[in-house]
């Protein structure tokens, strides 16, 4: 069964909410969105490219849309911004079959529910090989107050959110020849990760973070943006890097994964020195990993011993 | 030579003009962006994707940056905006050489200079199959004054910007099995489509539009999205079509590329009947082609023989 393109908007159009800040949507040259007063937008755009960031036989459908709006949302996460709308650029080849798009598009819209977000527009067509997403996601924040990368000074702690390498470790397994089916209940943060906007929001309306990131790329490697855009350098403590724990039964990923491996969406931030950080901020748990430094290498401390910290993101499978 | 995803992000970074507008840009999680005050965002998104829109032994990779860009800034046009910033979501083959990707880059933004607009953020990824782009653009409209595709009345005259059919006609000569190399500055509406952001902002300005849209998919299936979002009909002449000329010598094309074609990047646009509308607007010509009618129907008037008029748009090359 073809997949007619109308249909699709038809579709997405039947079943989208939208919010009130969407004064036109789809179904117009392009949607119409109020910026609240007294707020800058933010804009951000991913592709989820089939074999590069998802494999059908891997990815069920749903999982493929909410990792789509997921890499949109946790952008403005990492600004302390809110998400409004979400724009899907869909290309999708000819013999795809109806329901794996009607999965796909559920996966997508019941996280743009889940974050009061009005998918409004986009646009779609025939892909000349495998399934081609984008997505854009425009938020806003406060004038002036988007919590930048470029915020990091020497002094500065290090922090993340929740626990690394879960997504990535869950990657490995999937890579394994003979791979068991994975229950993906069990391996949350690589199927269904959650962008942690409650925590963007609350750092930034409480001026906690100084910088901040989302880890997308990997910890070593999103770090390393940090302190491009900051011009400082970092030390790490390799024994304060919060491991992830996968599966059932439920196992610790490796260090590597969780200092290297991308996708979590957790936040990466730095707070001044002055500032007392919870242990938890919106039900997410918040660790210290290392300290910003003046100089401009990043160092990785295991046992007392010191390394350079190579930036060794995640570069997608192959 | 390898394509480098960094470089290409640093290239883009050094090239850019970063406009006023733009709080953060390329470095950071999202683009943020000031929305002048009174103004809603308008925000488009459009795919380029080798094979589809486009083909590497046909287009230079200048027509390429350009018609991408072209496709964003045409949708803002066609609702009476301002463009701000462009996003470019990239996919670039393994194997694809650096000098296709600075051309591809160049052609996109000198057109964004000229209208100026600033390339604010986007995404880089490896593609598995071919060149992929999706540009977004993001403009701003006054609140509530964007000209929307719902507003035809019965009565309404139907208007086109320029002349039409030179695109797809510049395309089939492309497609021609032994065609001879085309000279592209005669054939500047396939190659350089010029977006139509300044009579688009006069219309709106002037309260001459009822309703408008930009004609990428063609003349035909363009109307009947009006028609459509507007629960009217139209009654169109077709000795009115303004036929567009290409090549040197200058050939006039053939009617059903101007009744269907797609990508010309004109506006079609609908008037209450009582208003005035000039023949030339921002140094555009203006032709009324039709009117606006309470049936729901789609006709085509040719020698005083009436027949429907079917949605032919052009459906990209296969």
């Amino acid at each position: 069964m073809p997949l007619g393109e109308k249909s699709l908007i038809a579709r997405i159009r039947r079943q989208a909410v939208r919010g009130s800040a969407v004064v036109a949507g789809i179904g117009d040259d392009c949607a119409a969105i109020r910026v609240p007063r007294g707020h800058e937008a933010l804009i951000t755009t991913d592709f989820s490219l089939e074999g590069i960031h998802f494999r059908r036989q891997w990815h069920p459908p749903e999982s493929v849309g909410h990792r789509c709006l997921t890499r949109g949302l946790s952008d403005i996460a990492a600004m302390g911004g809110e998400p409004i709308a979400a724009f899907l650029s869909l290309a999708l080849p000819r013999d795809l079959r109806q329901p794996w798009v009607d999965r796909f598009i559920g996966g997508l819209l019941a996280l743009a529910k889940q974050f009061d977000v009005t998918l409004a527009g986009g646009d779609t067509a025939e892909s000349p090989h495998g399934i081609l997403a984008d997505i854009a996601v425009l938020g806003s924040v406060p004038k002036g107050k988007a919590v930048l990368r470029s915020g990091a000074r020497p002094g500065d702690r290090i922090f993340v959110s929740g626990r690394l390498g879960g997504s990535s470790a869950t990657l490995r397994r999937l890579m394994r020849p003979s791979h068991e089916k994975l229950n993906r209940r069990y391996f949350p943060r690589h199927f269904f990760p959650e962008p942690r906007v409650a925590l963007g929001r609350v750092l930034r309306e409480k001026h906690l973070a100084s910088a901040m990131i989302d880890m997308s790329d990997g910890f070593s490697t999103d770090l390393h943006h940090i302190c491009e855009e900051s011009g400082v350098g970092a030390q790490v403590y390799a024994d304060a890097i919060p491991l992830a724990e996968i599966g059932r039964p439920a196992c610790q990923v490796d260090f590597l994964s969780a200092l290297h491996g991308g996708e979590d969406y957790e936040l990466l931030f730095t707070a001044p020195n002055n500032l007392q950080i919870p242990r938890d901020i919106s039900g997410v748990p918040i660790t210290q990993v290392g300290q910003i430094t003046r100089d401009r290498k990043l160092l990785l401390t295991t046992n007392g011993t010191v390394r350079d910290l190579k930036a060794r993101g995640w570069e997608h499978f192959k």
